[in-house]
């Protein structure tokens, strides 16, 4: 466990799954992830699991439906194209309640776009893309380490409350190479409490239905009522976030994944300037820290968001701050990706 | 023009296209709102046009954006699941600047849900749920008579700046009947303008090239700020809105569709006891109306979101008002529908 | 009319189809047949008619069910794998009796194969490559000239009969440019009589339902004996074929298509050597010329088919013939064509 | 081994497949075979298989293709609209010589048809309903006992010569149930020896390529010519067949499959009145027995196909006498089974 190793991002997001107790695997490919699916392919039949390129990546989030059902760990992976693709299959599950897992590792959008890294599908994580109320818990790495170490937090959340859970990683972080030590003993899947929804051979006990929809009136609303219920409760234990000197801080930056780095590097620059800059990194951006961001809203003055977007996440950090400060925005969308200096120069514009 | 006529709601919809311009249809069915290809089937060839069966959700879109490509006026129809299945093309058509105009008749989510109205497609239709930078302009109709009307705002603003824009309706929209008068002539779209990116034979002019993507380094990032320039416009230009009886109001209730027609019986209901309700109703959802929302935010006590959801666009009001009010949700999800009474009952407990 | 036209085999087949009234493709792109849909997809416009590029092979096909259910004058084109994948649905159409027309513009197989000219398709064409009793009337043309001229053909007998009527030409054919002389005016489908299976909007008449099964006990037997006594009529009125020198032939060869021209050049040089050589060219491969092969069996001393395929069509010849008289292979499959003095040779060897 | 099961003939059929090394299983529910894949979804997972219900019929033929390329004993089963689907994918397993195993368990057809026990898809499973020049190993079950001992003769077949078999059987023996004994040991596949173009990890060897195309001019002709050359092996040592009381026969049924068993039934009954009847049952339809019927064809009268279909073997039975004897035809097609006395009116009539 303890073994401290040199990987790829992608593929210490695939091994962090497996290691997890991840046993199925269907996805489609598309760049800056097929390094998932890869290493999948030969790495899920090591441990007795299975792994299938499906037909597209509609057929493979279907397939997900199908093996959560069944009680497997289970997950996906995709680019932005792929993933918008998956938003009914999202949807689908929530509904079931079926725990599943995936990962979206962002590339320049909308459209074809290009295979550079981007912030540009924060929306569609943490508002849900597909149709109807339901949300999905997203962790937001910034490093290789957190890319391994986190599917299994993912696993953990998925099934204590039956939801879907995320990676929103970006194709650098996909992509470079940093050493991970894997903070957790393999989990063999077999001894995991059974999951009492799971299907399968029935023996000796009532039979059981995963399903999405009811028409019977009123059975819906009584159905969503209790996923809000659910959700709730996601966001009053789940959040996650790290703060760096924000206790004297007068500009906080927020910012998360690749971009909280870059903003970490301007902070240190502003440091040295004796510039008071901090910064709060939200590990999960939904739930979203909103209380620390309030709370923070009282002593700074004001707030940048960093993002390799045209401006997404700037609607939470608003919607946490009430106007109690004023949040500005630096956005690099499609690709584009702010350096530490250009950071820096932000700052010194607006304090 | 000027002839009343009594018309399903999914049909004033179709039919408003046709009158607007529409000549091509390519969709796939899903209850609430088969009536709209159902119709198109026989009326699109009456005028010359074409309408596809697709499929599939997912061809029916890509089709749409072939079919807009070549400078065809063109629409699709769904509900909650099959619009989740054309994420990835909406995003598509958006990155590629296609006018493309489509419907969602929400029905109760998430997963297959049921086939009862609802409004809990909110965050997918104003955030995007596809990937990347983009924005769909939203019409929200709340009558039979905006259902036929509204089609040919949709066109024009999305012919002038090259978006998407949506019809953001619910089963009970769809189903109704109501009397409908066209408040405009039908378009014959052979005296439109030329569209100057339409492909197609190329006589004496320069190749066109439509797509979604562009590898080389830094395009991409200027195509996105591009986009993000022709959306502050729509925010500037197209925001729609309904105000009802918000001079003197204490509380004001926001509800768009089906929900504001509630909301205004409720408002009735109110005033009868002297309770000083007001009504905002978005007409547009996004461009949502910001500034009359911050505005009113000064003038009442509190605000009163009416949702048939678990509470979506609850997230723009708080987000147009800074925290300056209170803002409190009434919502119902997956199908529940509030009634007048029940929303007044809500009003004399918040007041 | 009798204008003379330069035209390649694919262009002429296409242009055939227009002028006797087809009104609608659907097709998907392979070579050695993309001259096909790509001169539709501007031609059909231009009278009225409807291109679609479809979504896939197994869609294009069942587009022209339904299109052949409304009555239009139908068509699609493909080569060898893409006609593979149409099987299910020419079976359907064969048993919802059903009229269309397709091409097969044979390439090089089994599998993915070459792009290369091939008649490996024979079996295909004529036994049924679908599922269940049915038979396909099947054209094979030698020339740009019956590119041209043949569709006018297929349609009649499709029509009169309800069956599936195809041109089996192959990649030769298809891309070759000779003149050409439409024998036939444009046909205006308007002026054809109704057909009175054809769907539509029912207007003071009875309703009618188009559909390839019947779960009755014993129906679809009572179906199938109907089709094959209309398959008997197709045998007994619409053999074609052209036969060359066979009053004196001793060496009789039989070959249809491509080959049959090679063939033919054959036989004048083998005439020239005072080698008597007839040729007797089957123009419809199903049904098949078997009368006039079982006459010929008594008057020559062998048969030699000339096939570019591993040997198909000889089992026809040999059906023909009842053991007759010695038949003879000489086969090149896959992307082989023969040369005039290789036959000439193998004319020589045998006699 | 010897145990003594009483068992359904799908079932029989899946776990013979099971037994005999299978360990992948694709597919897609038709009627009336779905209790193959049901089978096979438990029975699979038992010993370390892999059981997929695929999106369709269409994506299942080509994850065998992958799955075999892999070196697995693989397998899929249909009914005559799905095997249509899966043409051109087995046109490309053949091309590309991978062994792969699949059953059709034939229905009424042509098109949707209904699902009565059939034997309409003869041609399309002997002449190659796919593409190209390409054969297909094609086992004639007529027992329970037949549908659960020949999968391990079909597995055998595939991959000493590297090509398709299948099983054609039909609804009637998919459904009765009888005893059966398997009369082998079940294989474990680890135990057969490795695969020399097996894909997957390489480990010290040469890089290996599995594909069914080459646009090398040339390289396809030879390659259909090594084929064939295979496929004539195939039909020297494979032919496989059953005789009955041909010694003093005047009349010679032959029939296969269900039918076979009738026809049995039907010579007993022939044989009591001194009627010399004969049956000669073929056990492998591809290769046919050609050389026992020509033979028989020199001490019978005349020889009797019975069929249910319209007429299919009959051509085979024809090639096979060569106009020596004259072959009639009893056919009941699209789920028509004649019956014993049936038959035996018919051999009063001809003889």
């Amino acid at each position: 466990m303890a073994e401290r190793k040199l990987m790829k991002g992608n593929e210490a997001l695939a091994e962090g799954a497996v290691r997890a107790g991840c046993r199925f695997f269907s996805g489609y490919p598309i760049t800056p992830q097929n390094e998932i699916p890869e290493y999948m392919s030969w790495r899920l039949p090591e441990v007795g699991g299975t792994f299938i390129q499906a037909e597209s990546e509609v057929s493979a989030i279907n397939m997900l439906y199908g093996a959560s059902a069944c009680g497997a760990r289970v997950m996906t992976s995709s680019s932005g194209p792929g993933i918008s693709l998956k938003q009914e299959g999202i949807s689908y599950t929530s509904s079931a309640e079926l725990p599943i897992f995936y990962a979206n590792v962002v590339r320049g959008g909308p459209g074809l776009g290009n295979i550079a890294p981007s912030q540009g599908d924060y929306f569609q994580s943490t508002r849900g893309g597909g149709h109807g109320d339901y949300r999905v818990l997203v962790m937001a790495p910034n490093s290789v380490s957190e890319m391994g170490n986190f599917p299994r937090l993912c696993y953990q959340a998925a099934e204590k409350y039956r939801i879907c859970a995320m990676i929103l990683a970006d194709g650098l972080l996909g992509q470079m190479m940093e050493p991970i030590v894997f903070d957790f003993e393999p989990i063999d899947p077999a001894t995991l409490p059974a999951k009492d929804f799971a299907l399968g051979i029935q023996e000796g006990r009532s039979r059981r239905v995963v399903r999405s929809y009811d028409l019977k009136p009123g059975f819906m609303e009584k159905h969503v009522e209790k996923l809000m219920h659910k959700y709730a409760q996601v966001e009053a234990n789940e959040v996650r976030y790290e703060s760096s000197m924000t206790d004297d801080a007068e500009i906080l930056i927020v910012a998360y994944g690749t971009a909280s780095r870059i903003s970490k590097a301007a902070m240190t620059l502003a440091r040295k300037e004796n510039i008071k800059v901090g910064l709060l990194r939200p590990i999960t951006v939904w739930p979203f820290p909103m209380q620390v961001l309030n709370d923070l809203a009282s002593s700074v003055k004001k707030m940048l968001v960093v993002e390799m977007s045209a401006g997404q996440m700037i609607e939470d950090v608003k919607l946490a701050t009430c106007g109690k400060v004023e949040v500005l925005l630096h956005g690099r969308p499609a690709g584009g990706i702010p350096t530490e200096t250009e950071v820096l120069q932000v700052i010194k514009k607006i304090r």
